[in-house]
């Protein structure tokens, strides 16, 4: 397939990547940690300036945390595209397991990879934020631009995304566009990319059963253990209910929780049988270290329910003494559960919750608190859609076939593009990177090159293909 | 009831009592904190130097953990009597919240209650061992010794009983006697002594549940939690499992638990009857800060419940992400749970062990690991056996009406005198002492007199009523 690039706007990023990777590194060195605030500000700074030079009209966005930064290029093309960016990174961790001082962005070979910049940040995502912009700048010197842009670079992705989701679900009408784009690293070890056409959502939960009038229990604090033969127990309390949300292959039974998730269309179980052909479950087990998975079922079916069904686990449960070498006998005055659930197409987070609520009051759980953290719903991209059709075609027209999921088993705000803008988004991207959230995470020089490219053909494919949506 | 203590005992008890005084705020100047261990090394060659004086033959024995603490006085007597004691104390806990050092042993007025002797282990329980080895050093002094003595001060009370319960266990044909004695301070602030003819067992378990091959879930560590729509969770398994133990009303349910419960006798039943004309439910909620029994019941089946019926609580329960604040998403690899069983006659400790492994191995939790911390099985005196009258009898002797129990709601090692030595024991006690365990514990100087005057009526009282059992 014909690259859709000019010929002297490709050869100008080749020519440039010097100045591609300069930046990138520049970017890295600015530590930009959203858990504990480090360098945010000074990297969202300079992400803005960044966005000025390519034209751009910029603004920073806040209600409380770090903020959005905001730039807006508007050439009169027919088609918008909205840009998710996110400057934050992880924190560093455990610094002795670096081999390199993690804010040195330095270059280092990586067996198997290549020359590669270590750094934290630079696979997630600050690489593919510095060359994105990059991309862009060139565009800008040597040609028109085909479209126009709306780039929104949160500071927040590590920590939940708050001031990016409010921002897009108060400002629908300044965040008209055709497609939204959500790209990165995607290849793996194999050089194979990936193409995410949706995520699950999120529900985050504390869920808190203490002592009160109607249920019964202590109250301000623990008592002694012999009185759990007359008084009730918010501890067994918590347990009885939890145990009403999942069946015995611990699946979602959460009383009308299966009525909106939506059948996977014919086109996406195509996807999966495709993707089937390519996914070793030994691997996977292997590698996280688990001996089985819970149905003893081919692999399609295995994917469908991966991508297709939601689930409630719990990601901690806590109360009274859990120290080990002691017999303190208490009955404790209150327990909790930190539960995630993750929502599938049509689910939503408001009825999700409903839902709950009805199902512990109906079984006279109704008195367990519930605290919501960061919901995210979930989101599909129809693989019939254009941006769908313009990511797989700028792929391919770089000598790659991509693993098209149909979801990620995973969460992101892609939500937000989904449920209040109603817009197709799509996440892929080529290059390579590894070890996000860990020690000596990389991204590869070679595949930053790559990345640049590719993301040259999406914009000049957008421009093209998005035409025929636009109004 | 005419005193069975001969005069010249009794006014040698009353003029010496400054002794009395001086050889308990001796010993609790001297720290024995079995948790930390400090001073209690010292702690117990005080005791034994104690015992010594009275004219025992001493040794201390301990397989590990702190000493156990033995004193045998064989003065040819019909009747042999074991006394239990104990040398140890809790912590001092928050150091402000003390008035007076914990272990200054001053002498304070405590409203409502007169002098009173201010100290850790002033009421639990080393002002009484005290109290006691000044009560026989006397009627030696005075008089001869009516009974044989085995004395025994166990230094682990606090932190579970090992050696005494070993020692026990495995000297049975050393500790041939007639009856045992665990006297304390048990006058309440109206004066109200009681007589306690029993105790329930306590067997303490941490419950694992870990991701293994045959169960599945994470072997190693934690995943994320994505993942959870096809790998099992430890986290639900454990609650699933333990979910199957008690009913709606938090009651056991484990297969064939309730086989070994004993009905009360209806000596015991006529017991209840008269303590739950003094026993105040609304006091009794009020003080531990609790809205209401499980059960709305008559006070008389209330306290048969309390008294009668075994439980399962769970003092702790731990897994994964519990920090607030967060929104951590694993499945975590392990979960856990300290579980306290209270076991009453005729249950076993082996027994219920058993039967709760068979419960969760035909419900599919074979493989959730169970650690055995401390147990103690359930103990009973009958309440027409010649140590109980004993007991009552010395009580009225001092013009006192006991609230006389047929259990405790709690648990102590008094399982040992009946499981392994078949003897019936007693705990009682004039005198008045409170906040064991929490800041400014004390111990009323007029009640170490009653209690003082009262062990003396105990042992010839003991001397002349056990005679009929002593072969």
């Amino acid at each position: 397939m014909k690259d859709a690039v000019p010929p002297a706007v490709q050869r100008a990023l080749r020519a440039r990547f010097p100045e591609a990777l300069d930046s990138a590194r520049r970017l890295l060195r600015q530590p930009s940690v959203s858990a504990t605030g480090e360098g945010v500000a000074e990297c969202a700074e300079m992400v803005r300036q960044m966005m000025a030079e390519i034209g751009c009209k910029t603004r920073m966005w806040k209600k409380g945390g770090h903020p959005l930064v905001i730039g807006e290029l508007d050439v009169g093309a027919p088609v918008t595209l909205i840009e998710y960016e996110m400057y934050d990174v992880q924190p560093v961790g455990d610094l002795d397991a670096w081999k390199v001082p993690p804010f040195a962005a330095e270059v280092r070979t990586v067996p198997g990879v290549g020359r590669a910049v270590v750094a934290r940040g630079s696979t997630n995502s600050k690489g593919a934020l510095a060359n994105h912009l990059f991309t862009w700048k060139t565009i800008r010197d040597v040609d028109e631009m085909p479209v126009n842009l709306k780039i929104l670079a949160e500071g927040e992705e590590e920590i939940s995304s708050a001031n990016f989701i409010e921002y897009i679900r108060t400002h629908r009408r300044e965040l008209r566009a055709q497609g939204a784009i959500a790209n990165d690293y995607s290849e793996d070890l194999r050089g194979v990319p990936t193409v995410y056409l949706g995520v699950k959502g999120c529900l985050y939960l504390t869920i808190w059963s203490r002592g009160n009038r109607t249920a019964g229990g202590p109250m301000e604090g623990e008592i002694h253990s012999s009185d759990a033969v007359w008084i009730a127990s918010p501890v067994w309390r918590l347990l009885q209910a939890l145990d009403t949300l999942v069946d015995e292959d611990q699946r979602p039974v959460i009383d009308g929780i299966w009525d909106e998730v939506r059948r996977p269309a014919k086109a996406e179980v195509a996807m999966v049988r495709r993707l089937a052909k390519k996914f070793d479950p030994k691997t996977w087990l292997r590698e996280g270290k688990v001996a089985k998975f819970k149905y003893d079922l081919p692999k399609v079916d295995l994917l469908l329910r991966y991508l297709y069904e939601p689930t409630v686990n719990i990601c901690g449960i806590h109360s009274g003494y859990v120290d080990h070498g002691g017999t303190k006998t208490i009955l404790p005055h209150e327990a909790y559960a930190k539960v995630d659930i993750r929502l599938v197409k049509d689910m939503t987070v408001g009825g999700t919750l409903r839902k709950l609520r009805a199902h512990f009051a109906k079984r006279g759980f109704g008195d367990l608190r519930i605290d919501v953290h960061g919901p995210y719903g979930p989101a599909r991209t129809d693989p019939t859609s254009w941006i769908a059709r313009a990511a797989i075609e700028t792929v391919e027209a770089h000598g790659k076939v991509p693993e098209v999921w149909p979801s990620s088993g995973g969460t992101m705000p892609a939500f937000a593009f989904d449920e209040y803008l109603h817009l197709p988004w799509v996440a892929t991207g080529l290059g390579h990177g590894a070890h996000a959230h860990a020690p000596n995470e990389y991204a590869s020089i070679d595949g930053m090159r790559r990345f640049i490219a590719a993301e040259a053909t999406l914009v000049y494919t957008a421009a093209k293909r998005g035409k025929a949506v636009a109004k």
